[in-house]
């Protein structure tokens, strides 16, 4: 299957190469084809890795995957065209995190989420918030951690979801592990879970780690 | 020893019997004395159980428990007053959750948390925000639930934050499963996380679940 992955960062890198290690095609866009990153990733990756633009991979992808900073996440989208997204499964794993003085933020939260307004701004897409609760290396070797733990999905189009859970459990997620939120909106929970997350990720004194719902 | 319970709920009712039944003496505090929430509790609770207004609960108790409505429990602790709170450990276990038409919603999230808002408008109170993940039912009996899972706790008292870990595994949490996420600012995590606790109960069909870290 051909893929896009739209944007170059750890999680781009880590999805994408996990894409190639099963078989796909991919293409990793950046905001610029020819990006450093982005080049020297495909050159490593093998001859079914590619690089181009934010448009260059939208137009590739049968399937696509937004791993851009979620503060650039629309700006990259609106680049790769609403054309590109139309009726594609596009996997939203970014978190709309604001880095400055102080503790993180998140630049949309609460009363909306960055996948709601994924879906609003290109309602073509079919939006699929899921990966985002923990980090690259857990999300391509789930296995590595001990006992199970719970990955989530959301979005309004059920059979993208089962595409992505998936998709999911050829990264090794076993089926039961996969929880679907719901609609898109849950998007809100697993985006705002990440102040939790991060400070879990200072008492645990470690970012590789994940939560199991433990229910009676 | 003496306990103040501020709140009539759900999660009122459970602390404060709870704390009885391991013998203390508690106050449960409502806006006016001789709430009939708080009259029915006492009388069923024995003779350790007692109840009074906010300023009542809060000058008997030498540790006190929050368990207001989120969105009222400024309006709640200035009725108890400055004066009965200082120098007392204050377990804040309310969430500022804002049911309406809609998905429910946070009246203070992502650069502040109802924890921080307690701790700045009572500064001589010991706030540790604890046990708000978790519905009152596993707050005081976390073994009806398998395996292990973790609770939180945060503030910017040490100490404080050493007795409310004592009395929550008197409470029947091992000490291993008592997180410290540091000082009160991870109160916005800990109150950011229930939009995904509210979507996990769906996906789930239980409020009787919890979550547990897993590392690698």
């Amino acid at each position: 299957m051909r893929f896009g992955v739209l944007g170059t960062g750890m999680v781009g890198q880590a999805l994408a190469g996990k894409l190639v290690e099963l078989g796909h095609e991919v293409t990793m866009g950046a905001r610029e084809a020819g990006s450093e990153k982005a080049v020297a990733w495909a050159q490593a990756a093998g001859e079914r890795a590619h690089e181009g633009s934010f448009a260059d991979a939208a137009r590739f992808g049968e399937m696509l995957v937004n791993a851009t900073a979620g503060t650039a996440s629309l700006d990259a989208l609106r680049m790769a065209g609403a054309d590109a997204l139309a009726g594609k499964v596009l996997i939203d794993v970014a978190n709309p995190l604001v880095f400055g003085n102080g503790l993180p933020t998140l630049s949309v939260s609460n009363d909306d989420s960055l996948g709601e307004q994924i879906q609003r701004a290109f309602p073509d897409a079919r939006v699929v918030k899921a990966l985002n609760t923990v980090n690259a290396s857990v999300m391509v070797t789930p296995g590595d951690l001990p006992d199970g733990h719970n990955i989530f999905v959301c979005g309004n189009d059920d059979d993208a979801k089962r595409e992505v859970a998936a998709l999911l459990e050829d990264f090794g997620w076993p089926a039961g592990d996969i929880v679907d939120l719901g609609d898109i909106s849950a998007a809100r929970g697993t985006e705002m879970y990440l102040p939790l997350w991060l400070r879990m990720m200072g008492a645990t004194g470690t970012a590789q780690f994940n939560i199991r719902i433990v229910r009676g």
